[in-house]
C-alpha cells in the first residue's frame, strides 16, 4: 500500500463532491489500485463559511502555500475561473506535484503552456471532468482509442443549453422563459452567456479536438453561435420533418494531419442519429475513427457527482497510467467556411400564410432557380406562420436568393446546419398546422 | 522505439482486419507508445488458400509452435471455438507471452483459470473485442470508471438479434423471414443459434460482470432467453405503448459484495431509454456507478473493422498498462428469480377481438382482483387480435390467473419484463387497429 498526499483547490460544489467521494471510495481505489489517497489541505476563500460536509474543518487553509508545503503529491483545482487557477496550477506543477482539474477554460486558453511544464517537470496533468462531466471520454481517446486515428468529433458539450432546448421542445416554451426557470431551478447561472452563448462548448470542443487530431487549436478558429436565435417553432417544425435541434461542437479533420473544420452552434440532426435521442442535462459525443467506426459516449454533463466521478477517476490514474501523447502540431491548416456545401433547414416566419399549394409551387420556383429543396413544411402559430425549407448544398448567397424569389413579408429568417442523412424517405412534403 | 514481435493466430475475417489495422496503423500506434509492432508468424489451417491481404505468405504457419519460437512478446487468438483456443492461449501464457484475444466463449468458460495462470507468469490477458466489437466497455470499467462501484449493467450485447428485431420492426416481418435473410446478408451465421438462443449475449455478459462485479460468475446462474418467441405484432404492440423489444443483457449487484441478479432475454425499454434507440448491428451497455451515475457507450458489436480495432487497442494496451484489478469473490450469493416484482408486458393472441369496451372491462376486472394495469393497448393482424397489458409487480402465478380471467380462447400467451419507467402518461389506453 501507498499513501498518496492530496492537495484540493476549492470547496465549492465540485471540491465537497470531490472530497466526499475520495472519502467514500477510498476503499475501492485502494483495492484496484493499491494506492491510498489522503486529503492533507483543502484551500478555501472563507474558512468561517459553514460547510456540507464532516471532518473538514481541520484541513481547511487559506494559504495556498500551506497545501504545497503539506506532503501532497496530487494537486486538485475545482476553483473555477482564469487567472487564479493558472497561478496555482502553474504553481502545483512546479513544485513537481501532479495536477488534476475540471477546468476546461483554463484548459482551453493555457492548456499548451501546462502540458508543457508537466512535461518538463515530469509530472501529470489530468482533465478529464472539463469535458462531458463524468463521461469517461478524454480516457477513451487518450488510452482506449489510441491505435485508431479520429476524423471527426461530434458532441453535444453542455448541459444547460441542451436542458434549455429540450424544455422548449417538450412544453412549446420560448428560450427567455425557459432560461428564466432554469436560473431559479439552478439549472443555469445568474450570468448565463458562457453557456447560451456557446462558449463553455467551445472550451470543451478545443481540448477534444487537440487530443484527438495532436493539434493545437486555437479558440478563435472556432465559429461559435449559442441558442439565443432558436424559437421553439424552430423547434416544433423541425421535429416534424423528422428532426431535432441540438447544440452541436463538431470537429472533422480531412486526412491525417490534414485541414481541420470545427464550429460550434444549433444544429438539426435526423431523428435515427444517435445524438437526437439525448436530452435534458445529459451530453454525449460520438467519435470517429478508421478502425472502430462510430463510438458514442453518454452521460450526465454537470452536477457534483459525475463531475466528482471524473476528478477522482484522474486522481487514480495520475501515478498509474503513461502520459498520453505529448507532440502536438502548432499551427494546423484550418478550414473557414465550414458553413457551407451541406444541407441547411431555413426558417421563415411571415404573417401570409403560403398553404399547401403555396408551398408546392415555392418548391418549384426554387428548384427552377437550381435550388435543390430535400423537405419543406409550413406550420402555423397564433398569427404567424413559418415556413421550413431544407435545401441542399448550402450557400451564403442564398439567403438573399430566396428573400427575393419568396415573394413574401419576412419577419425572420433563421438559417441551421442539418448533420447527417435522414434515412427514410429523402424527399418530404410535411405541411402541417400548429 | 522498441520493437515487439507479435504472433497472430487466425486469418479468417477477423484475423485478416487485425493484421491490416496492425500494418496500417503502426505509425499511429508508434507515435503515441514510442512501440512498434511486427506480425512475426500468422497460424492458420490451410496455407495453400487465396488470402484477400498482400504479403502474409511468408508469415504463414500451420504450426502453433514455429509462431511461439519466432521471438514474439504478444499473441493474438482469433481463431474462435473452445478447445483449441484454450490450448493456445494457455500455452502462450505459459511461455510467457501477453495474450489478446476476442474469443468472448473462452473467456467467459476459461477466464478465471487464464487469468490466474496470466497473473503467475507476469504477463496480461486481453479480451476487449469479446465485448461489444469495436466499444472500449472493458477498458472503460477497468481504467476509466474504476474508482466507482458500478452497481448496474444493462447491455445490447448481441449485434445479429438487435439486427433481426430492427428488420422484424421496420418491415413487419416474421422472425424466421428475416433469419433467413440475415444468413443470405452474412448477418447471421449458418447455425445461429449461439446469437439467437441468447447464448452469445450470455457469455458477454458473464465477462462483464465479472470486471465490473469483482466476482465470479457461474454461466449456469444466467437465466437465458432467445428471440425466437418474438413475433412483429409483440413488437407492433409494445411501440405504439411506446417501448421497443429489445435482447437485453442485465446485471445488477445489490450492495457491494452483495448478491448479484443476472439475465438475458427480451424485454421492453421505454421509448425515451438510452438504448431504445440502439438499432441494426450496433450494440451499446449502459453502466451505472455510485458517482458517475449512469454512462452508456454506443458502437459497431461487430464486424472486421470495429473488432479488428478492440484486437489493435489491446495490443497496444498490453505492455504499457497496468494489470485491471486482480482480486474476485469465488462464489458471489447469486439471486435468482429475478423475473418477478417489476412490470410485465403480458401478450395475449386471441381470435375475438375484446374491443375497445372489452379491453377497459377486462381491466376492471383484473383490478378488482389486485392486478394493476399500468397499460393496455389491443392490436388486429389479419384474422387474430392481439391484446397487451402493462402488468405491474409481475408474479409467476399470473399467467394461470389472467388466463383464467379472461374468458377468451387464448392462442398464445408471451410475457416479457419491463425495464425503467416510462415517463409520459403512466396509465394509457392505446386501442389501436394494426
Amino acid at each position: 500500500m501507498e499513501r498518496i498526499g492530496v492537495g484540493l483547490l476549492g470547496l465549492g460544489t465540485v471540491g465537497t463532491g470531490v472530497y466526499k467521494a475520495l472519502r467514500n471510495n477510498q476503499d475501492v481505489l485502494l483495492r484496484r489500485t493499491g494506492q491510498l489517497f489522503e486529503v492533507r489541505k483543502i484551500l478555501v476563500r472563507d474558512p468561517y463559511k459553514t460547510r456540507q460536509v464532516e471532518g473538514v474543518q481541520f484541513l481547511i487553509t487559506t494559504d495556498f502555500h500551506e497545501v504545497l508545503q503539506s506532503g501532497v503529491q496530487v494537486v486538485i483545482e475545482v476553483i473555477g475561473g482564469l487567472e487564479s487557477a493558472y497561478a496555482y496550477v502553474r504553481d502545483a506543477l512546479t513544485a513537481g506535484c501532479h495536477v488534476v482539474t475540471a477546468n476546461k477554460e483554463l484548459i482551453a486558453k493555457r492548456g499548451k503552456e501546462l502540458e508543457a511544464l508537466a512535461r518538463q517537470k515530469g509530472v501529470q496533468l489530468l482533465y478529464e471532468a472539463a469535458v462531458g462531466g463524468g463521461i469517461p471520454v478524454l480516457g477513451s481517446i487518450g488510452y482506449l482509442l489510441k491505435a485508431n486515428r479520429v476524423h471527426r468529433i461530434t458532441g453535444i458539450l453542455n448541459g444547460t443549453t441542451n436542458y434549455i432546448l429540450t424544455e422548449m421542445e417538450q412544453k412549446g416554451l420560448a428560450f427567455d422563459e425557459v432560461l428564466r426557470e432554469s436560473q431559479e431551478k439552478g439549472y443555469a447561472e445568474a450570468d448565463p452567456s458562457s453557456d447560451v452563448d456557446g462558449h463553455d462548448a467551445k472550451y470543451k470542443l478545443a481540448i477534444l479536438a487537440r487530443l484527438a487530431f495532436e493539434a493545437e487549436i486555437s479558440l478563435e478558429d472556432i465559429p461559435c453561435r449559442g441558442i439565443r436565435g432558436v424559437t421553439s417553432q424552430d423547434i416544433t417544425l423541425a421535429r416534424r420533418l423528422g428532426y431535432a435541434i441540438k447544440l452541436l461542437a463538431q470537429a472533422e479533420q480531412y486526412g491525417e494531419k490534414g485541414p481541420i473544420s470545427l464550429r460550434v452552434g444549433p444544429a438539426l440532426l435526423p431523428e435515427n442519429h444517435p445524438l437526437a435521442g439525448v436530452n435534458g442535462v445529459h451530453n454525449a459525443v460520438t467519435l470517429e475513427g478508421d478502425w472502430v467506426q462510430d463510438v458514442t459516449l453518454v452521460g450526465q454533463g454537470a452536477g457534483e457527482q459525475p463531475t466528482a466521478s471524473a476528478v477522482v477517476e484522474d486522481v487514480g490514474n495520475v501515478l498509474r497510467l503513461p502520459r498520453i501523447s505529448g507532440s502536438t502540431v502548432e499551427h494546423p491548416p484550418v478550414l473557414s467556411g465550414a458553413e457551407e456545401g451541406g444541407s441547411r433547414f431555413v426558417v421563415v416566419e411571415t404573417e401570409a400564410l403560403p398553404g399547401l399549394a403555396g408551398a408546392a409551387s415555392l418548391r418549384d420556383k426554387l428548384e427552377q432557380i437550381n435550388l435543390e429543396v430535400e423537405q419543406i413544411g409550413t406550420a402555423s402559430f397564433g398569427s404567424s406562420t413559418v415556413l421550413g425549407l431544407v435545401l441542399c448544398h448550402w450557400n451564403a448567397s442564398y439567403t438573399n436568393i430566396l428573400l427575393a424569389e419568396l415573394g413574401i413579408e419576412v419577419k425572420r429568417l433563421e438559417h441551421y446546419p442539418v448533420i447527417g442523412v435522414r434515412k427514410k424517405d429523402r424527399v418530404k412534403e410535411a405541411v402541417v398546422t400548429g
